[in-house]
């Protein structure tokens, strides 16, 4: 039987032209979170099921990608006609694909405390996977690359991460970045002041929408969540504050005078805000925003989310400070920061603003024509000497027509063609030529390298 | 609830000191990869269930993890108490764990055959998963790494391969490494001329084993399967064969003589290994092996198989010629041969050979010692000049004890710690404490550079 080849929505294919690119920017996050002095892990593609679920939400749940158990599944299970799909996920399956590297970091952290010198920095880039509905942007299958700081509170761990976010993205040629911060203490705060400390999480989820339904549509939201017209009212403050950071911050202290909490996240806010103004940023500023919530619910302190303004593609960063993620493997009270770069995304703004420098499309330098047995052995010597030197280099596989082979040089974007034919053995020389420039040459073996060097 | 932290068995979490030895050797095999000319895909970790299932055999199909289809999976399915777990598999799944990486290859092939100059030289490093127990040097998630020359027949490839397999080991560090080779067009010879080429599979499965099992445990398979007595004494042949591969080759050379493709085989085999003489290896010998039968079903020339012949885990490398390994997706008789390299047991043979370098174990290179506010911003400061240099640095987050701080620079392995306390700062210097050796001393920060640079 014949299959037609296709792949499952939502995942990708990578040619060598992407594979160029992708690795072009993996190496740069790479490079800069070592230059940082964080450290590499990595975590098991799929997980047990129970070190998964319930840590996303029930939507979260739903859009973890489970692993049929191997054998016998069925004989685990009790399957009769009001059996629902959810209830038997457990008998049919403990294994799950990683959904994000925050939980799977959560349990290394916890599973091997005793051989971890904390203040951990570590920094993680693997898959993830998610059964949500594809879109641009977003796919099933996709790369995260994370940095934690875990095992400190100071705020000097957010002030490291913000350069981090700074680093990286000026490296790679992004010039118009805004980190967004906020303060998850603020947002406490807030709910305190206007009476609604009870329903802090409510709150928190229909701020993360915000920017997208209106204000409007918000306020909706939290009269049908049971707030009240008064409480909907004082925040009206939070639509109003404008400005440059400082000016938004005394308003907002003014208002939180009474709230022990949403003091503390101002004074955390303006530190950070203060020092990263000493430090000065390369291509980022660090702009305070009060509607910035993050969905997830492990945050306690600093909020981020990173955007380009030159190319709109939603959040290409995002993270904040945990209290204690780590809790949930027993393991408690271990404060913690972290921040996210969105690979993919950050992989499609470049092509958009055209930011992929030219070398990022090399490829092998060389190719050797084949002219048949007779001249074979020259060639293969000489294709042994220049990887020797360290030069990406082939030999056409058969003594095909010439144009032939020089067309495949072409299409393969190979630079230089290198013909040995038996003028070239006889004068012991070297026939290059240069497929770019259009020139040739018979030169010695010698000459090649000088060029190719330099 | 508290999960105790664990990971599904077979699979493993890796340390920062494990991924720096991990990294060093998938940057070895990158580069020469890259050195002969081969380009980087990557295909999605998970493929359409028909697109894995009946390409490696019935117990290979078991061993391929299946994920659960998303949302209400069992409203398509119909149970009652006879159904199989087998049988209800289509229903409840359609998407898998690659198995390898030659499958998906084959796929995306024939899915990209219009954008893809051929001949096609492929590599691919990715993780493939398998549902198999887990024993020693067997993982149920583990990279493979395999390169592949797939549009000719040329004989050039096989010998490029060869070449890159000692490349690469000997890069590594390898001295002893032997690349067994055989040809399936000899081994159908073999049965052609005893006459048993209807049964040809029933002996190379029966072969593949005869390392493992024994001669005469092979001869009792080879019966059940209903070989006759003539038959199988006639294999004799096979294992008196010794001596240097152009001893073995002239003898089964006249056993072969009236077997064309036993013939073509030889000639095939003779080729390479006159070439490869020729070119030499750097750590490798090319050993002829005629029990040497490679267990999948595709193969059709030559087949390979690397070991170390100091550390002995079995198989570190593997691969062989196919003819027509796109027909299953409909891209018919385009030939190639490709090679794996078994990345986790090349490691694990590293380690247990000593060959891993040092500087594999090297880390972030300098700890600021963190005093508190008043020296802070001169801290941050340096630790900004020092990022800008490319020296890997961070500033310990908290005003800690000297010595609780001298501690994590120890146990991280850092070679500098830098105090820069009120005598530095009023003096515009730094003091440097060399971890390694012991010694300290107050300079410049230039100073500083001019050690770290040389």
């Amino acid at each position: 039987m014949i299959n037609k080849p296709s792949i499952p929505k939502g995942t990708r294919d990578f040619s060598p032209l992407t594979m160029r690119k992708r690795n072009y920017v993996l190496e740069i996050l790479k490079k800069k979170f070592e230059l940082f002095g964080f450290e590499q892990i990595e975590t098991p593609s799929f997980e047990n099921l129970n070190t998964l679920l319930g840590k996303y939400g029930d939507e979260g749940d739903k859009l973890i990608f489970k692993i049929l158990n191997s054998g016998d599944f069925l004989s685990k299970a009790q399957i009769d006609e009001s059996t629902t799909s959810k209830a038997i996920i457990p008998d049919i399956s403990n294994k799950a694909l990683r959904y994000d590297l925050t939980i799977p970091f959560a349990r290394y952290i916890a599973q091997h405390r005793n051989d971890i010198v904390f203040p951990f920095r570590r920094f993680q880039m693997q898959n993830v996977w998610r059964a949500d509905k594809p879109q641009k942007g977003r796919f099933r299958e996709f790369y995260q690359c994370d940095a934690d700081i875990i095992g400190t509170k100071s705020l000097l761990a957010e002030i490291d991460l913000i350069q981090l976010y700074d680093e990286v993205l000026s490296s790679l040629g992004f010039s118009n970045i805004s980190i967004k911060i906020n303060n998850r203490k603020i947002l406490s705060g807030i709910t305190q002041i206007i009476g609604v400390d009870d329903k802090t999480n409510d709150f928190l989820v229909s701020l993360d929408k915000v920017e997208k339904i209106g204000i409007s549509n918000f306020k909706n939201d939290l009269h049908k969540k049971g707030f009240d017209d008064h409480a909907i009212n004082s925040m009206n403050l939070i639509f109003d504050l404008n400005g440059c950071n400082s000016s938004k911050i005394s308003k907002l202290k003014s208002f939180l005078k009474d709230s022990e909490i949403g003091l503390e996240g101002i004074k955390e806010l303006n530190q950070i805000i203060n020092k990263i103004d000493d430090i000065k940023l390369k291509c980022a500023s660090l702009d305070f925003d009060i509607t910035l919530a993050r969905g997830l619910d492990y945050y306690t302190g600093s909020i981020f989310e990173v955007k380009s303004n030159d190319y709109d593609i939603g959040s290409i960063g995002g993270g904040g400070r945990y209290d204690n993620l780590t809790g949930i493997f027993g393991f408690e009270n271990i404060s913690g920061v972290g921040i996210s770069f969105g690979f993919d995304r950050i992989c499609m703004a470049l092509e958009s603003l055209n930011l992929f420098p030219k070398f990022s499309e090399k490829r092998t330098q060389i190719l050797i024509i084949n002219f048949g047995e007779f001249e074979e052995k020259s060639c293969l010597d000489l294709l042994k000497k220049l990887r020797d030197e360290g030069i990406s280099s082939l030999i056409y596989p058969s003594p095909a027509k010439l144009k032939k082979q020089m067309q495949y040089a072409d299409k393969n974007n190979i630079e230089f063609v290198i013909i040995v034919g038996q003028n070239e053995i006889k004068t012991n020389t070297i026939t290059v030529k240069n497929m770019f420039a259009g020139t040739q040459e018979n030169m010695p073996f010698e000459k090649l390298l000088d060029i190719i060097k330099n």
